[in-house]
């Protein structure tokens, strides 16, 4: 059997995830299922397509079962896909799979499933986690072909996740904050490579700016390799663990004490070294 | 061995549900466990009832224990209950097991558990979990015989849950809030066959009227399929994966937009089109 | 395989725990974990060690992976022990394993954890449960001897968590606040025995005083052995299921009640019964 791995936004509280799960194992009794996270905001698309790619290297090749579907319901395709390094992918067409199947050597083949194929004639249209995604993924953790979930779809035609872009001009980053994780550490789409072009490296000071809601605010950051490099309570600048800058409080919540969130615009450049 | 899965009001954050999970483990080693959710509100037998009663037919047959337990260390009666379809319940006898029960066809047997029975002659009063419910789950998921773990008790005995019903009269559904989820969608405890009692049917348009605390709020709501089928932000009536009733803002939070929560009464009455 | 166990204050919300597992299970695939809690509050070692040391001996004997690391990135050691009663425990050697140890028979061997022999010349600085302690665990658990994750370390260095004594002096018992759980319940550092010492045993009433901040507050309790031997809404002292003095509200929320949290001081003394 193939393992299972399952990202949603159903939350804990209710028994959503614990349903999807129950079907899976009704179809592959007892298959490994680990759960990367039920907690992705209500219909945040973004956060749970940048969660599964983030995660995906590290999880066993095998069956990945992700649900954020603002557009249950509706027309929008309910997907499986193979990727080239023979991963199976599983959940709606709205950009969510993206990025972890690219990374993952893109779509090799897809299907857009078909419930008829298992029965199931008259899917609920608010749960497809339940009656389309969840049966899809107990059958293919138990050796089911593509081919048996539904017709054939173009792996070509998978719907992108549209990601805002960084830019470096003139010796500054300018980026967008994509995460904030249980510490309050907030991440954003600027890279170690986008750092080096605008002449920054490690043991720099950085001046952060960040911009929300119209409020911006100004922070001479030391750029260090972790918390512990700066003082107890004092922000800093490093390469988090997933290649990304982010800016964090050695042992406090820097989101909070900068006052910024998911979507903060966030400028980057060399500055003097710190007094 | 025979699957569990576990339901409680215990939470995530203290060790409570894997310390019974471990006691499981010690018993059958590696079984697959199934966690129904442990994010039931403290105390809320209702509560867990009805999620236990809304999964219980997707998830494997197995062995299924609850608790939610606010008479622990009481007489209140510490059960294990064989169902007609084969599943067996363990939980405490407050009310907790009997729409699951109900729905597997009724108790075929019951047993009161003695803690003797495994050697524990001073369980906890303030944690049957580890010390009452859990073993005799282990014990049950090993292949156990019911009448290993207590005495005979009267299968017919087992304390009902009161719930509200819902009223149609003159055209009017009267019920009652039973459920609001991650999302905010306010599910009640009116079916699909009650409103078609009052002569309401898909595409018609609802009048919703919803109290709670002496606040009464009406609102036309336009009952439909799906979330998307209403403009994002709007209200909408349908019905759920459960098959009840209920109230939505595609893409937003109906329980916060109405001011509603669990208790609060709602009454569905046909509306002409929305304007 | 031998069955992991995990805590972590990463939380559930991100992928960090999920990360980890995932490691383990591309180790040892399939292997039974056990998440303890990953809701320790951010850094809280303190808590994240009672927390760990509250629940051992429920669990199977295996690998016992513990993360709650601020200073992950510095030279603190990241440590592999072997307890007496065969348990191995896996973490950051800043007081968090040594509770649960000590339980365990104590420390009969150790070693310090060289990500250099699984082939990791540059672990990340600040996660080192996905680059350092899972890899070890997913060793251990498919049956690695600890001398295969790094150089030996004395067994008996290993860093102990400091813990407020409680004092019992003319019949009043001193102690603090270690944990409240997710009911409210306030769990104390002081155990029967203390009572006993101080001339409190069970049916008395207790004289509690709290104070956190500055604000004192003095309660008379009775001191029973379970919730509902008060009635609902009332304060109740009690010895916990993990044998410790606490305080709860039959019904209710202690903590909220009483208005204090982990790290307030309380002082029992006998009674007069209640009028």
């Amino acid at each position: 059997m193939r393992p299972v791995t399952f990202l949603s936004d159903y939350g804990l509280q209710d028994e959503f995830a614990a349903v999807c799960k129950g079907i899976i194992w009704q179809l592959a009794p007892g298959t490994p299922i680990l759960d990367i996270t039920h907690g992705i905001a209500p219909g945040n698309i973004r956060s749970g397509a940048l969660t599964l790619a983030r995660a995906i290297q590290y999880v066993p090749v095998g069956v990945h079962l992700a649900v954020v579907d603002p557009g249950v319901g509706t027309d929008r395709a309910a997907l499986a896909v193979e990727a080239a390094d023979g991963r199976f992918f599983i959940g709606p067409d709205n950009g969510l799979l993206s990025p972890a199947v690219q990374i993952c050597g893109g779509a090799s083949a897809a299907v857009r499933l078909d419930p008829e194929r298992w029965g199931m004639t008259d899917p609920s249209p608010t749960f497809a986690g339940r009656d389309v995604f969840a049966p899809a993924a107990g059958a293919l953790a138990v050796g089911a072909d593509l081919g048996d979930l539904g017709d054939t779809a173009d792996p070509a035609g998978l719907t992108a996740l549209l990601l805002p872009l960084c830019q470096v001009e003139a010796g500054i980053v300018r980026g967008v904050v994509l995460w904030v994780d249980r510490y309050g550490n907030v991440s954003t789409n600027i890279t170690e490579a986008d750092l080096t072009d605008a002449g920054i490296g490690g043991g720099d000071a950085i001046l952060i700016s960040t911009a929300i809601a119209g409020r911006t605010r100004r922070e001479r950051v030391p750029f260090v390799r972790t918390f512990a490099d700066v003082e107890t309570g004092r922000l800093l600048a490093f390469v988090d663990s997933a290649g990304q800058l982010a800016i964090a409080v050695n042992g406090g919540d820097a989101a909070s004490e900068l006052g910024i969130g998911e979507g903060a615009t966030i400028t980057a450049e060399p500055s003097p070294a710190l007094l």
